[in-house]
């Protein structure tokens, strides 16, 4: 089976390694947010990409649920010894090498998703892993910054830094608009027989893959079903702080809301959305989307085995859809 | 007392280490060999420069004579588990640090010269460190390789993967020829009060400096004395594999062959060399070069006191000669 998802970083990458276990024989295509992406010490850092390719190749920390298991900072304590920030980074020894090689190859002209091809044959992540788009595009957080005033703070600033504790005003997602979709990206969505939208931060995440030209269509376009998973549970996100982002958009944090946000695809009269089903807690049983089948699922994906049925039950979803 | 001395790699950075320790309130310039540098994995690695600044800044490993003490080597390790070579160049991750800082100046536009004093900043080395030249020289060394027939290989494949076991047919300076004095480099060799050659390799340290255009000129009409150590005792190099670059040029291994060749500066007729004075060790008794008065001095240096006692008799040479 062609199974296509959008994805972010530690959510989807817990889904899609629980999908590739029940879905060993499927082709398995993430098109994964790069508005993340940032140049450290003129190092190109693609932190959603490597989290995808990390979890499923084997590498990850499963105790951070980012960067490298058995990481030391040994670089990172000497670049503070020179007093070269931002410190508040947290580049790992080994997750540095993945960098290095992936700066060599864009200078060198590769573009990303060659790029990402040829660190995957280090990780054999068992799908194929597309950037949204091999252009340049940063989120970026229109945000008042205490003691500074009014900034766009890079995306990484006001999340790790800030721990997005500073209200956004708003997201823009610098580079998205003359930036085009990868190649693989529109055929793989057309091809498919499945499409998911793992639990993903909705705005800086799939919003973000969402806002290249050209994919928002082809998603709306494409034969198969398409399934999304509730990032929100009981009001609030499993990780991360999709609520601090969802809060800028205007919109609830609830399910519900997020389930309303992206909207139906095609049952409803003026449908302009993108899902045919939404995944919810049970918790959140009784959420309602207008022209969307609400399914109530287990989707706490604390160990591999409980993401593996996640998956099954979304698969069991969409295959119903067919 | 401003001296000013040139400079390889170990040798040389233990010498000034000694010299510094003696000297302490004398205005130190020490001019360094940029031809061993070399670009790895996109970073613009300076194995001189860096030598003799952990060397004096306290860094250094003494038990490898290069590279930082306590270091370790997980970045090298996984760009070898992503076949990304070369493996035979030991790059450390204390190391790497010092290779993104400067990488990222370069890149920023800084030369080098500017981007070495803001390395020194964290060392504090304690004299003046620049570079030979601000533009790219790099070494490089024509040789036949086994299998793969004549080639020009960079320096440092030459040095450490080979062993520096493959006879060179000759050295290139690739840039040298086009390249300028880094500011500061001619100023300070014509303020000297002491102008020295520390017992480095005098074919691809000293002798690629002198190929800067206008160095050896300028060491020449300087009203400085100078003096060279011997970095051959007792008809072998004391550390490293001068052996194999003297003969690649003629010249016989051993402090009198040495010192013909860098030759008189002053005191014959026809004159072209450099040399006032020359440093032997005591089993290199008896060694001559016309117009050049010989001081026979222990030359090894274990340890920092060995190295002190050293740079202590060489400037007692050189105030005897001014």
């Amino acid at each position: 089976m062609r199974i296509v998802a959008l994805a972010g970083g530690i959510g989807a990458a817990r889904f899609l390694r629980g999908l590739r276990q029940v879905e060993p024989d499927s082709e398995i295509t993430a098109i994964v947010n790069t508005g993340d992406d940032i140049s450290l010490h003129g190092l190109r850092v693609c932190p959603d990409l490597d989290t995808v390719m990390y979890t499923l190749g084997g590498g990850i920390s499963d105790e951070r649920g980012w960067g490298r298991q058995d990481e030391t900072f040994v670089v990172r304590s000497e670049l503070d010894a020179y007093g070269v920030g931002p410190s508040w980074f947290g580049l790992g020894d080994r997750d540095l090498a993945t960098h290095l090689v992936r700066t060599q190859m864009l200078d060198a002209g590769y573009p990303l998703s060659q790029v990402t091809a040829a660190l995957c044959d280090r990780w054999s992540p068992g799908l194929r892993l597309l950037p949204m788009s091999d252009d340049r595009v940063e989120t970026h957080v229109v945000t008042d910054v205490p003691g500074a005033g009014r900034q766009a703070l890079h995306f990484q600033e006001w999340w790790i830094r800030y721990g997005a504790k500073l209200p956004a005003e708003r997201f823009v997602g610098v580079g998205a608009e003359q930036a085009a979709p990868a190649p693989g990206v529109l055929e793989a969505i057309a091809a498919a027989e499945v499409l998911l939208f793992p639990p993903s931060n909705p705005v800086v995440s799939i919003g973000t893959i969402l806002a290249i030209p050209g994919i928002r269509e082809a998603l709306r376009a494409a034969d198969a079903p398409l399934v999304g998973v509730s990032p929100i549970v009981g009001g609030a996100p499993v990780r991360g702080m999709a609520d601090a982002c969802l809060a800028a958009i205007g919109v609830e944090v609830s399910a519900e809301g997020v389930g309303r946000h992206y909207g139906a695809r095609r049952s409803t009269a003026g449908a302009d959305g993108l899902l045919d089903a939404w995944l919810v807690d049970a918790s959140d049983a009784g959420s309602t989307v207008p022209g969307v089948e609400v399914a109530v699922r287990p989707l706490l994906m604390p160990d591999v085995a409980s993401a593996a049925a996640l998956a099954q039950a979304t698969l069991e979803v969409a295959r119903a859809l067919r």
